[in-house]
């Protein structure tokens, strides 16, 4: 059996349950608050970030890229509908999408709003903690609504965002999008692709452990738990 | 025969010309000013950011680490040292270490020395240009101190970064060295395994064609072009 290091509200650790869930790996999840610089934590990752991913006679593997790729290579060939496809077009826009997801929305959309309305929250004073910043949360709010476009273009032929089937991507897109939604800050269109590709995503058993974490003093949004159009 | 579209000062492209001289991919370069963000650019990568690799027959490679996995699944199996080594923990490895400095190195050194001392120069005051910001520098080489102890510890037992033999990790962190040492930051202890072996990469012919490049008004460092001890 093998362990992750996760923490419930950090994005990237919620796309790699999600990929280890769809892959078919079982793991045993350990909550990590990376803010409290645990000694034994920084030895398997002195990053310091999450998540991590403990297996069995390897060395410890730290970040959702590496985890990823680790995943593809020893389960990849096994699996019927592999997240990361086989041909080497298909690799390419897999891969740089995902970095998408995890690089540049999180810079852009889904960090801002953790860091601002989550971790603030949970982190003592004297290391981060306080109360949002009103300009980050609003620039946040401005490129999401950037990124929403570009996630509708990626739909305009397909059902999945990089091709006929769901890969790596839709999961680390989703991952992404699932700190927002907790928030009550997606806001969809009539007739919205995206909205019913994400609720496709959501209704995903991978995706329900997921959201049954809840903050205390910080319910869900309404949406949240609700699947239907 | 392939393009690249980089930047001389931009440290991941740096890292990517290192590793396909390396693995004996012949490209052609060609300059890019992310700042101008050129639309023909912008449909190649989207996300704006250098280097992209163009290869017939195949989509724009964009991003330091889309492109080594490309180079690895392509032409690693016919390199007789490849860069990515073969087994899974060696794999484990060298990713975590590649990503550290393209990502940690970056964002904690190299990115806010070249943003502040060589891009400001290069930018037009209304895209970010103007005077470098002496805290963020002075930041910046403090978190230069604690990566070289870093890297002096990587070497305790061997010769390259990640082991025995030269991979990734020594291109990677030897590309965003590079940009420190032109501005002349980087200060040795005596009897340094971090020098020796920053000289050892400085020396190899994937290098040269790297440190031709100089900046009008901002002469590299004296030490740049010397390779002695």
């Amino acid at each position: 059996m093998a362990g992750l290091l996760h923490h419930p509200f950090c994005p990237h650790s919620r796309y790699v349950r999600l990929l280890l869930f769809e892959s078919g790996v079982k793991v045993e999840l350990i909550e990590e608050r990376i803010w409290e610089r645990r000694t034994e934590f920084l030895v398997l990752n002195p990053a310091g970030t999450t998540p991590v991913l403990i297996v069995d006679g390897y060395p410890p593997i730290p970040g959702a890229a590496v985890i990823a790729e680790f995943v593809d290579e020893l389960y990849g060939a096994a699996m019927q509908r592999r997240l990361l496809p086989v041909s080497t077009e298909a690799r390419i826009e897999v891969r740089r999408l995902t970095d998408w997801f995890n690089d540049k929305f999180y810079t852009e959309v889904s960090g801002p709003f953790a860091t601002e309305r989550i971790f603030k929250r949970l982190l003592p004073l004297a290391n981060g903690g306080g109360t949002p910043e009103g300009a980050v949360l609003r620039a946040a709010g401005i490129n999401l609504t950037y990124h929403l476009d570009y996630i509708r273009w990626l739909l305009r032929a397909n059902d999945w965002l990089a091709g006929e089937r769901m890969t790596l991507v839709d999961l680390a897109a989703a991952a992404h999008l699932s700190i927002v939604d907790y928030l009550g800050q997606l806001s969809w269109k009539a007739e919205d692709r995206a909205k019913d590709w994400y609720l496709r995503i959501k209704c995903r058993p991978s995706f329900r452990p997921i959201l049954q974490h809840t903050l205390p003093g910080l319910p869900p949004a309404d949406r949240y738990m609700q699947f239907d159009l």
